[in-house]
């Protein structure tokens, strides 16, 4: 049969990114204690298509997931899927974003209930012409923010809400970070962390907490932001906070890039 | 041309609902104010179709929505509408759905400052096989709710949050019901409302009212409940109510369906 | 401490359900062949209050699904879950839907390759009063539509996209219907199925095949319909179809109940 | 009261952008046929915030939306809004994103019957330290695509579906582009273009003109681009491309960036 994507093209346009999205499989992924747990994935795959060929071949980012098949379940490191790519596609550079939904067992800050909480969290990377390859690490973290000029202003109370934390980061190859680390990072940097188990007590606790830690999207964002700095593993990141602010029906937003 | 859709059909299935659904137009609708606002919508409509016919006219639909256009915008009673589809389909009975962005005009309680709101809204519409007509006011109303028991047993401070509330009633033909007033009814059932606007004094006003009005899912719904009930107008209603928890990760939910 | 939930309440109004909405969670699944498989799943879940008492213990939820948490992931009977929670929570009724991510092993009609399909699929079930139970199995199966009119009137072609089918199906406790039995019915409805993976000669396989067998929604619907009537296993069923017309910003769509 | 927001702050970081997400308002928009037409929007803006001040005024961005409000819409010019802006808020930098809902009457090919079509576009601004402005137009644009490889190796027809085409564009200050003209663009580079009426004469012309020109999702970006290099007002771009497969029920994906 005839290969149509291998036509000569004559348009003169190196494609920077093709390849196929929302691609959905059971990943196993590798947790800090150890024990792998399969969870649910959503693949972007794209290689670089030079100008002569009409099309890239699809199907192959399918046939390279399906190698690492086993049990049900998809592992395996994104650095060598990404060289398999480039030798199965024939590319010089590949690109992949892996999304999934990761789960840590959290405990309750007093009557030490254990419970999970589900995390937004990928894995991206690109592997260039030259086989340079960056690796970006990225979560979705919920916060509690309490806002402070809203306590100082009023006689009691003060209004808070659930915020959304997204931090995006790189580090070298050498390097590992974990994403449980990540989170706790983050979660440690609003005015209280969320927890899918409290019961009475817990929940006073974490009430009382969140009222003597008042923190704007820019407390937060500067807090995550210095963390971050610190850390000198990490090569650069991007924070992003969003507050479903209980008084308004919009958001509260900040975000900010950084890079050594 | 052959008219496939007008074949004879020989599984002897009478089709409850078939159209086009995510139609999406600009929609001029009345408000209690007398001046019409132009507002994005998204239409879904059907007909039934009998057993002996393969298929419907699916472009009459949008023939039927565009006759309604002047200056832009589409403009239109929902009973009428669906007669005019009975009409021009040839079908014996005929279903809309109208989703719309509302808006309204809020004043700040302290500052007495002007700004918009924006709720999602629906008017549905149902014209069966005896010209029967069944009216459904529906949307979509943000509040705050205060927990009650996270102020109950914590030293300072309550968790609060964004809580969405969704009505849907219907009333007899000869009456009418202004959304404006169904949303001041959710709105005034939450430990607070919600504003575009608020300046510094507006947010001590809304912080200390929630705190002093602490309620439930359980009470939020109660009190929209009873005020329904209340209201000899409205035949039947459902009542859904969400709040975006923010000390979870999770939404506390709660509904209730009700019919004279 | 206070348990304000125990309150006394005075609106004399039952109910009808509340709980928590959007609990992510590692569901194990069982699947045909035998093989368990952890999928994600965000949870529902409700009681009925009665009027005497202010508010549910929303807690009791996670309590009673943490209880089933065993190397990671939770696992449990529908009926069985429910029970539990009347007893936790001391409520006449209870009810939950878990909504999960199915995968399933096709195989490429031609060139015999092996890819994984995901499906949103969810179960549902309703405990009332006098411990009836009643249980749903629901999923969304994407399929290919070819129009039979575009066909009929062009020289060559015919418009062609993908169609999401939402099926759902209640049957009595001592049956049981798979899930993947249940997407075969609606795959084999459409004018062709998807596929993860396929290459050149199973893409040439699927093209004739959806050309071969065109369908408008009305048919993929009937045909879903009569298949599932002639099931005796199954007592009542909801059918939905939307197609994502390739020619239209807008879909194609059709909806059908039966009960016994 | 207290201005919280003025308070000093002592973690030496300089915050990039800061502001307000999902403003919902009512949209005044300038079209080519110079009717100005009232749309759906949802605003994003922020601003700096040196690394004295603990935190900004979110409350102004309302204010300055709301000062150009008139018979319930809001009109305003991207650069002019956002000087004013940086004004209020004494900011040195600002940014804004407002997305909205934009309607074009087209005409069916043969009957000639006039329709509406919605698409998602956006205005996006900055204005930075030295008052250096640089404009961003936006939209998703859906077309139909038709697989040449399908189309090749088949005996009779080929797998086509919709697809949405994004392209961002930036032009000189002095220079204009209307929406209007950049969907056009867009809308000529894909097998066919998508209608919201066609009567059977035009499903015929659509059908057989996409079976004439069938399209890769590399096809469709190379024109895009082709088209806008050749544009010199255009400073710079991205498109990116998906194509809802109607055969997989994952998307084809191409994405590309051009800067002079």
């Amino acid at each position: 049969m005839n290969d149509v994507q291998n036509q000569k093209d004559t348009r003169n346009i190196d494609i920077q990114k093709v390849g196929v999205k929302d691609v959905e499989f059971p990943l196993s992924i590798e947790r800090k204690n150890n024990k792998n747990l399969t969870v649910y994935a959503k693949a972007k795959m794209s290689v670089s298509l030079p100008k002569e060929y009409k099309g890239t071949h699809m199907s192959r980012f399918i046939e390279v997931l399906e190698e690492e098949r086993k049990e049900g379940h998809i592992g395996f490191d994104t650095k060598d899927f990404l060289l398999r790519i480039k030798n199965k596609l024939n590319s010089t550079s590949a690109y992949a974003k892996f999304d999934f939904k990761f789960f840590i067992e959290k405990e309750a800050p007093k009557s030490n209930l254990k419970s999970l909480m589900c995390y937004d969290c990928y894995f991206e990377g690109i592997l260039d012409d030259n086989n340079d390859y960056k690796f970006y690490l990225g979560a979705k973290i919920p916060v509690t923010t309490l806002c402070p000029c809203s306590k100082e202003i009023s006689n009691y109370g003060a209004h808070n809400q659930r915020a959304l934390v997204k931090v995006k980061i790189s580090y070298n190859e050498n390097e590992h970070i974990w994403l449980e680390d990540l989170i706790k990072t983050v979660e440690s940097s609003g005015s209280s962390e969320l927890f899918s188990l409290l019961k009475r007590e817990d929940e006073k606790a974490v009430t009382e907490r969140a009222y003597e830690n008042p923190k704007f999207v820019e407390d937060v964002l500067r807090d995550v932001v210095l963390k971050l700095q610190n850390n000198q593993k990490i090569t650069s990141f991007e924070v992003e906070i969003e507050a479903m602010e209980s008084i308004h029906n919009h958001n509260a937003w900040a975000c900010q890039k950084f890079s050594r």
